[in-house]
């Protein structure tokens, strides 16, 4: 039976129909209005959830109101189409979602992934190097030394890419030149600090994406150019050596995309570089260098989901799984505001739920996993697709 | 047996040795210098090619001198390094790449591709919308006039994606709506004028991506996100209707990728688009909205390639092929660079091949074909991924 509901002059939405009021408490829509268990207050989502696809009944001062009656009452909130669509796809799924503020402790629920750590060796260059600073890259052209450093730290390319007989020059790229003139005792035709200058006129991202460059090199990763992956780079894990990568167990099983805090970006170029990865079965991991800041951001959703077996996680039983937050294809979202919402799920002890809205009302869900990289003062977490 | 060269002064690399001279005259390196058969200037390309990797000799003044001591010379010259390992690696599989200035005439090798037309059906929707700006998208809740929209024209979503009798509301983005207040008379709570005003200020290339939207809507393609796929616009061919969509004939097999004029964009992120339609084997189409200018764009390098039966084409007795654009994974290239580029080609009836160099020197080819749309004024192209 189809319920019914009231919308207030103060644009409350409130179940006063017994009947009403039990079906609804039963499937885990509304809370206790006033404090009575007779009435419920509901979220604007659930109401139009109700509305569009369980036939439920909105009357205002006795008359029966239009869909739009109702969502116009919300026409100014900040994605209220977004989120109302995020909703309401979590629960055609069977499963529940519920207002941010019941989120209360911390639940546990939000384990860390750890990485592995290795001392970074250190490596004294002896040959001299040429940067172009239009290529933002730099030649060894002495073909021994070239391949030494290659061959032992994977630093640059040596001779042809899987060819590796062919050629004789040693290429490096900005931050395989700028890591080398730091920590390996190179010498080129440029400074540590003109070079870095030269390449953020080239893009003004290079400093963040050297920072995360730098920090895996020094925990012993071998970290590549991601071009062929749609990512900043590629990685190999401590131990890897270009001498070995055509045995099945040293291929690049990850990619990190950098994402600087004060950058913006729109939520479908940030999803298309995910897709990317996805597509070639790589762990997209997120990185977001600079320094954390201790704001909590934005969330809205609690999101209950399923135990083992099939049943359903449900809020009067059960502690919540993940935190949703709502996003649109077409809104931009900033490093530092992402990374302050993945800072209040943690605190919470919940792992976040990205779910975008895209402009058919589709909803693709991404899992936000934390990483725990040893040494690190940066915040880096794998992003992976999720069917709820 | 290894050539020798020689660096002049003025930079210029001339060769003198008779058998050199012949040599490399047959391998296709070089050209008469000073109108004289018997000596060969190279371009700065062939020299450290032939350098890199048949082990060339190069002396100035008498003296025998390095890679990086001829790279030198020309480090001030604009993407140096990726103009030489495009060329480089063309010249690797054993085809020919010559200089820009041997392009001459139009060549007529330069295909277009016909797309269908059929004339847009007017329409005349009764329901009134209602726009929600922060979110971009509009809303009918007229259950009955929604889904004949929605049927007979593809217009919007009703119900749920993939599961159309779920729901009762019909969704339709900002580019439908303001297509249909334009084109469909349809009514709502915003005019055309301020919802571009409020689309715009969300992202500032609404108006280029309407115009792209429009053009293919009016010519009888159905037009619709292109998030799952990375693009902007999936396209269906027309006679395209959702309720035919579960045929395999009308799956999308088409994305559209709007570059406006005045953007920007790195070729990495570029080539990041094409990727994801490439992995999920759609056609990638580049849209260039906005009015030709007949600028001539820069183009590097006149592309020879292989005949039927595997013989490959020669400066001597065959006609180019290609023109290359040299790129770096880190360049940053814009909308209207790339038209005048694809608009030399095509004055010498040739295709654009894209060459991209990404930091570790290994190149990707896409090539630019030419799309025809009926009775369109602006430029598409189909971009394919090479293997030469």
């Amino acid at each position: 039976m189809a319920v019914t509901l009231e919308l207030e002059n103060d644009g409350s939405i409130i179940v006063r129909d017994l009947i009403s009021v039990q079906a609804l408490d039963r499937g885990f829509f509304g809370k206790e209005y006033q404090g009575k268990k007779t009435q419920l207050i509901l979220m604007p989502e659930e109401a139009l959830y109700l509305m569009d696809v369980r036939n439920a009944t909105v009357t205002k001062n006795g008359k029966e109101i239009s869909f739009n009656m109702v969502a116009r009452q919300f026409i100014d909130n900040k994605k209220f189409l977004a989120r109302y669509f995020c909703y309401r796809d979590w629960r055609d799924r069977g499963i529940i979602a519920r207002g941010i503020e019941e989120a209360k402790e911390n639940y546990g629920r939000s384990p860390v992934i750890k990485y592995p750590y290795k001392e970074f060796a250190p490596i004294d260059v002896k040959a001299r190097a040429l940067f172009f600073s239009d290529d933002l890259m730099s030649i060894i052209d002495d073909d021994e030394e070239g391949k030494v450093i290659y061959e032992a730290t994977w630093f640059g390319q040596h001779g042809t890419y899987k060819a590796k007989k062919h050629g004789r020059l040693l290429k490096l790229d900005a931050y395989e030149t700028l890591f080398l003139i730091k920590h390996g005792n190179m010498k080129a035709n440029i400074s540590d600090k003109k070079l870095i200058k030269e390449c953020s006129k080239r893009r003004n991202d290079f400093l963040a994406l050297y920072e995360v460059y730098e920090d895996w090199r020094l925990r012993g990763f071998v970290v590549k150019s991601g071009f062929k992956f749609g990512t900043h780079f590629r990685l190999y894990f401590p131990g890897a050596a270009p001498t070995l990568a055509i045995e099945e167990w040293m291929h690049s099983k990850h990619v990190i995309h950098v994402f600087p805090r004060d950058a913006k970006m729109l939520i479908s170029e940030w999803s298309r570089a995910i897709r990317v990865a996805h597509g070639v079965k790589k762990t997209f991991i997120l990185a977001i260098p600079g320094e954390k800041k201790q704001q909590a951001g934005e969330l809205d959703f609690v999101l209950y989901h399923r135990k083992k077996g099939g049943l359903i996680e449900n809020p009067k039983e059960d502690k919540p799984k993940f935190l949703m937050l709502a996003l649109s294809e077409e809104e931009e979202i900033g490093g530092e505001e992402l990374a302050e919402s993945i800072q209040k799920a943690k605190s919470f002890g919940l792992d976040l739920i990205l779910a975008i809205c895209d402009r058919e009302t589709s909803i693709t869900y991404y899992r936000v996993k934390r990483i725990e990289l040893p040494k690190s003062k940066y915040e880096y977490y794998e992003i992976e697709w999720k069917q709820p």
